[in-house]
């Protein structure tokens, strides 16, 4: 009973009210800039061992909340486990991004499973119920899943590539092949999601790391319809889930994607325009972001400068201090340090 | 006296006079998917040799002239001349992008020449002046730069990079000596776009192809303020110069650059929202873009629909027809016809 009266200020937020110093974590904050990672992490052998090894899983995760007492902490995975419970080949080789198999003709795509094997993701959910016991209980648990559109750019091309070119001329040249992709990714990842919140996620973010590479029409039908059906589906069962989407380098197609799908907040990018997001975003949802990874591994009065404009910009809101984008493996922890001195002595 | 009459439908544009058929050309219309491009190009040597030979410049210049009868003709050239000029090592190996010295460090940086050899440039000039004598008067002959910015992003890496990290970190490291590399920049660009002017040029394109990856802020001081500067500069002595801004990726700072920069227009890449763009970029200036060149590869349907997509958000206003970034290699000549058919066609 008395742990029902802790509030978690990053969920308050989530939940429509306005915190007075933000919470603050970061994307990718369990990471090879700590040096309690880096050494987990050559003990556990490849990147997929650490993620589906739970004790390894949920002890990176914790890292960064023992070092910085960050606001949420995020189950350490991947984004491509959707592909892998598939039955698809992913590898990461040691200093590249991730290898699969392509998949870029109608015939693989008919051939492509329809329903993961949820008993290969078990070690994720296992990792959260160890994180969640470990959890001090104003902290919050973040779940994830790669968006769609992301997830199919990496299986289509089998890699990443600069404006993920592969995926964009499939679905150009075999729209229907592709939309099944998509479709099969959208099943599978309520699915997964909601697995993740029965193992004690609090809220969940979906990453469309690729979203700012679609022309608007397609933008619509493969991010904002794909993030919107996920929404729906996860609240089906889940009606009072909270979900964050981070659709990157939308830029002026944000408040379409705010409205259409009904995440309760937004991650944003660090080149988004402070004045748009004010009155077109954050007056509908909250708004985590954006802080340059650059700025962090600059420090000095550089990082002090970048840290006060995400203050400026969006504190008189709903703000929920991150990244713009994933921290950077040579940031140096004082600057993290930094950081989030100045974030906590914020006031209004 | 009787060439005085004729109208050039692109400068009309530029002017502030819509034209009913929009005019139309191709960032990178003198290029590898032209047959005639590719044997010009293995006769000649390297790259740079295609570039500083007016004969051949002129000559690739005017092929996709030849062939399409587009609105106008951009002079084959490279945003890189600029350090080449400046005694920076230039050097393009076949496959690879660009690669210079890099030029990091405050010491570097003090060791810049200040005054380019614009002997070295006259070629460029030269070619100008041949294309000028051999086009039809209805067409526009444009010369180019590249923006400060993107320029300062090859110079102080050597290459080009995902998000060009190394300048975004050291403007944050080293703002005074970056600030001195934009400086020298500004000031010979615009003496080189004046030149440009004098050898025939009708209009110019200032390239900021990597302008989307700054924060508002490094975005107003390294893209926006130099843009500004250049097109003040080039009209001290050109007062009727007309100016295209290209920042690809600004997104929702579009607005502020072109109200600051005081450009004729803007080119807008693919990804562009397009309410933000006629409600507060195309009610200022005219409008250049924006078909995804991927659409232009898959031609068929994909193709149809995204030029009709670019013709209904931009052409009731002040438009010129033009791909989001440059023609790739691999498109079918085929569907470059079957582009200008369908935008020819155009009727209100």
């Amino acid at each position: 009973l008395a742990q029902k009266t802790v509030v978690k200020p990053f969920l308050e937020v989530l939940s429509g009210r306005r915190q007075q110093v933000p919470p603050v974590w970061m994307m990718r904050q369990a990471g090879r800039y700590l040096p309690e990672y880096r050494e987990l992490r050559a003990k556990a052998g490849g990147f997929l061992d650490l993620c589906f090894t739970p004790e390894y899983a949920a002890e990176v995760t914790l890292q960064p909340i023992r070092r910085f007492n960050f606001d949420a902490a995020i189950i350490f995975s991947d984004i491509l486990v959707i592909p892998y419970a598939l039955g698809r080949s992913v590898r990461f080789e040691a200093g590249e991004g991730p290898r699969l198999d392509p998949l870029n003709t109608p015939e693989q795509v008919a051939a492509l499973a329809r329903h993961a094997d949820f008993g290969k993701l078990e070690p994720v959910y296992e990792a959260l119920r160890r994180v969640k016991r470990e959890l001090a209980p104003e902290i919050a648990l973040i779940g994830f899943c790669g968006a769609p559109w992301t997830v199919a750019t990496y299986m289509v091309a089998g890699q990443g590539t600069p404006d993920q070119a592969p995926a964009r001329m499939m679905a150009y040249r075999h729209p229907e092949a592709f939309a099944e992709i998509i479709d099969v990714l959208v099943e599978n990842s309520i699915q997964y999601l909601l697995g993740q919140l029965k193992a004690g996620a609090d809220a969940l973010q979906i990453f469309d790391t690729w979203a700012g590479v679609l022309p608007p029409r397609e933008f619509q039908r493969w991010s904002i319809e794909p993030a919107k059906r996920i929404v729906a589906g996860v609240r089906a069962q889940a009606p009072d889930a909270k979900i964050i989407g981070f659709p990157r380098g939308a830029g002026a197609l944000l408040p379409a994607y705010v409205e259409a799908t009904g995440v309760d907040a937004v991650s944003i990018d660090w080149a988004a325009e402070p004045s748009l997001i004010r009155e077109r975003v954050q007056n509908r949802v909250a708004v985590q972001g954006n802080l340059d990874p650059l700025a962090l591994i600059a420090g000095g009065a550089a990082l002090d400068r970048a840290v006060d404009d995400v203050l400026a910009h969006f504190a008189q809101g709903r703000l929920i201090f991150n990244l713009g984008h994933g921290i950077q493996p040579e940031t140096p922890i004082a600057h993290v340090e930094q950081m989030l001195q100045r974030v906590r002595a914020y006031k209004t």
